[in-house]
C-alpha cells in the first residue's frame, strides 16, 4: 500500500475515526485504525463492537492495500508531523514508512485480516436532519442518562419517531429529560433505544453547522448516522423502554414563572456548601411574588430571595439542586415556567409548546433543616 | 468585624491569599485566609509553614476585628456572588455572615488567635527589578530543580548576587539551568537557596509588567519578596549549594549552529515513540552541514535530518529528549549554539555573552540501537 494525503486531512479523519477506538480491552486489533486504500480510495475504520465507524479520506492512492495501525501511535504521529504531505507505504513485512518532509517515521502494522468487519446494514428510508439539531437533542437529554450498568436501558435514550414528530428521552430514576422535534416528512413509527455512550461520540464527530446534514437509518438491531464523508453504526439497546406519558399529568397546584439564569446562578451559589457525594436540598418556600430559597450543611447556610410571578398556592418543596442545575443548563429561554403539585411529587419545567419537559423528583426535608 | 469590598477586589486578593494556603496539613487553621481589619485597612493573612502571604485588600472597614475563615469555602463563596458589593459581618460565635445583593451565606469560622504569625523580618536594602523579569528567571530555571526531597537543596534555586550581577541556578544531577541579569545598583554579595514550590507560587502571583516592581530582602533565614500591595515571606534552604562554576568548561570540539524551533519539533516527534518512563535516548548524528536524529524504541523508529552550520569536528551522541525539549522551551533564541566535547561530556546551550547557559549530561547509547 503506498498513499499519499494532507497533513490536515488525515487529521481530521484520524479525529472522527478515535470516536470508536477501546480505550479498555483485550483484543490488541481493536485498539487500530483500519487503512484500506482501494480503487482510488482511501477509508479509515474503527470498531470497539458497540460502535463503528468508517470514513473517507483525502488522499491520492499510489498502490491499494490494507493495513491496521495502532490508533494512537498513528494519530499522534500525524498530528506532529509539518503540515505538509504525508507518505504512507507499507512492505511486505507490515511495517508502515510515514515519510513528511525530512521526518520519517517506521512502525509495525497489523494484518487486516484479524479486524472485525462492521456489520452489514440493509438502507431503509432514513430520517434526515440538521448535524445541529441532533447534536442539540443530543446535548439537551444525555446527562440524566443512568451510569447504572445494571440497568441497561436506563443507560441508553429512546428515539421515538411517531409520523412526522421525533422525541428524545432519557431518564435515571430520579428524573426525566424529554426533547421534541417535528420531522420534515411522515416517517410511521419507530422506537429504538441508542445507548448513551454512542450518543457522546456521535455528538463529538456532528459539526454545529445547520446547514450539515445527517441522515439515521433505523434497523430493529443497529442505527446508522450517515455523513458526507462518514458512517457511524451503533448497536441498539435492546427490551421495552418505560412507559413515560402516564407520569407526565397536565394537573399543577402552582405555576412558578421566573428567570432562569437568577435561579441558576442561586443554585450555583447553594451547591459550593454541599460536599461531594453529600446530598443535601436545596428547600424552595414559594410565596405570592418572591420565592426563598434555603441551603443548611455542615459548611454553613444560604438564604436567597427571588422575584417570581406565582399561579396557584405557596408551596414548600426541596429538590437535588444538581438536577436543577443540569436541567436549567440546556434551557435556551431566558424565562422558564417551573409546574409543581405537592411536596411529594415531581415538578416539570416545560415550555407551552412542550418542546421540552424536564421532570424532576423532589427530595424529603427536615423542616428544621 | 464588619467590612464591605467589591466582589472583584475580594477575588483578587483572595487568590493572592490562596497561594500560600497548605493542601494537605493536621491543622485546621493553616487551611484559613486570616481577614484582619484595623485602623481603616483590611489584610487577608495566608500562612503554610513554608510560605506566607500578607496582602491589603480595597475596602471599608465598619467595625474592627479578626476571623479566620475555611479558605476553600471563602474562596469558592466569593468566587460565585453577584458582580457587586459584599459585606462581610461576623458575630460574637465566629459565625461570619457575607451578603450580596439578596444572596446571605453564614459560615462558621475560627478565632484568629491560634493563626501563626509570620517570621518577623527586618528590612534590609531590597534589590529591585521588574515582576516581569523575576517571573522570567523562575520559568526559565525551575524545570530542572529535582524533586527529590532527599536532596532538599537540589528541590530549590540558587539565586546570588556578586555586585551587579544576580544569577539564578536550578539543577537536578542531569542538568543545569542557569539565567543571569545585571541589576541596577550595587548589591555586594549575597547567595541564598530559595524553595522551588515558593518561588512556583511567587511566579503566580507576579504580573506580567514590565512597570510593576518587585522588591526582593534576604536574610539568612528568609526572602520576601514585596509587591504594591502584597508580602511574600518565604524560608530559605540551609546549606552550601553546589559549585557549579567549575563544570561549566569553555572548551569544545564542536559547535552547532542550529534553528530552535526546527530541533524542537523534530525532539517533539521523537518522545512520542517513548512510551511513559522508558528511557530512550535520541541519537545525534552531527555531520558537516546537517545533524542525522535517530529515536528506536519498541513502538517504532523516527529517522530525520536538520540543516545546520558546525564548526569542529563530527560527533555521535546521545541525550534524553526531554531535557533538550524543556530547555529550548524557554530559550527566546530563533538559532542557537550547542556546544558538544565528546560523546561522554556534557553539552551546553548557550549564548554568546552567556546569559543563559543550560548544561546537559549525555545518555550512553547502544551504537546498533
Amino acid at each position: 500500500m503506498k498513499i499519499i494525503c494532507k497533513k490536515s486531512d488525515l487529521t481530521e479523519s484520524v479525529n472522527i475515526s478515535l470516536r470508536a477506538v477501546s480505550a479498555k480491552t483485550t483484543m490488541p486489533i481493536l485498539e487500530c485504525i483500519l487503512i484500506n486504500a482501494e480503487d482510488g480510495k482511501i477509508t479509515f475504520t474503527t470498531n470497539d463492537m458497540e460502535l463503528g465507524i468508517e470514513t473517507v479520506v483525502k488522499g491520492e492512492v499510489i498502490e491499494g492495500g490494507v493495513i491496521a495501525l495502532s490508533a494512537k501511535v498513528f494519530s499522534d504521529i500525524v498530528r506532529k508531523l509539518p503540515d505538509n504531505d504525508v507518505t504512507i507505504e507499507t512492505d511486505a513485512n507490515l511495517v508502515a514508512k510515514i515519510t513528511c518532509e525530512k521526518a520519517r517515521f517506521n512502525i509495525s502494522g497489523m494484518t487486516g485480516e484479524e479486524f472485525p468487519a462492521l456489520p452489514k446494514f440493509e438502507k431503509n428510508n432514513g430520517v434526515t436532519m440538521s448535524q445541529f439539531t441532533l447534536r442539540e437533542l443530543i446535548r439537551q437529554t444525555i446527562f440524566s442518562i443512568s451510569d447504572n450498568e445494571n440497568n441497561k436501558l436506563m443507560t441508553g435514550e429512546l428515539f421515538e419517531i411517531n409520523g412526522s414528530e421525533m422525541r428524545v428521552v432519557s431518564l435515571d430514576g430520579h428524573r426525566i429529560s424529554l426533547r421534541k422535534i417535528k420531522l420534515g416528512a411522515e416517517w410511521g413509527h419507530i422506537k429504538v433505544v441508542v445507548p448513551g455512550k454512542t450518543l457522546s461520540e456521535v455528538s463529538k464527530i456532528l459539526s454545529g453547522d445547520m446547514e450539515d446534514v445527517v441522515r439515521i437509518y433505523f434497523t430493529d438491531k443497529h442505527v446508522m448516522y450517515e455523513l458526507e464523508n462518514t458512517i457511524i453504526l451503533s448497536r441498539l439497546i435492546e427490551g421495552e423502554y418505560y412507559k413515560i406519558d402516564q407520569m407526565f399529568s397536565a394537573d399543577f397546584e402552582t405555576k412558578v414563572h421566573i428567570n432562569k439564569k437568577e435561579l441558576f446562578n442561586c443554585l450555583d451559589r447553594a451547591t459550593l456548601l454541599v460536599k461531594e457525594n453529600e446530598k443535601k436540598p436545596i428547600i424552595m418556600n414559594v410565596g405570592e411574588d418572591k420565592m426563598e430559597m434555603r441551603m443548611n450543611t455542615s459548611i454553613g447556610t444560604l438564604n436567597e430571595e427571588i422575584g417570581i410571578t406565582r399561579e396557584g398556592k405557596d408551596i414548600l418543596i426541596g429538590f437535588n439542586p444538581r438536577f436543577l442545575i443540569e436541567a436549567l443548563r440546556v434551557i435556551d429561554d431566558e424565562e422558564i415556567d417551573i409546574y409543581l403539585v405537592n411536596p411529594k411529587s415531581p415538578c416539570f419545567i416545560k415550555n407551552s409548546e412542550e418542546s421540552y419537559i424536564y421532570l424532576i423528583l423532589p427530595v424529603n426535608f427536615n423542616q428544621a433543616g
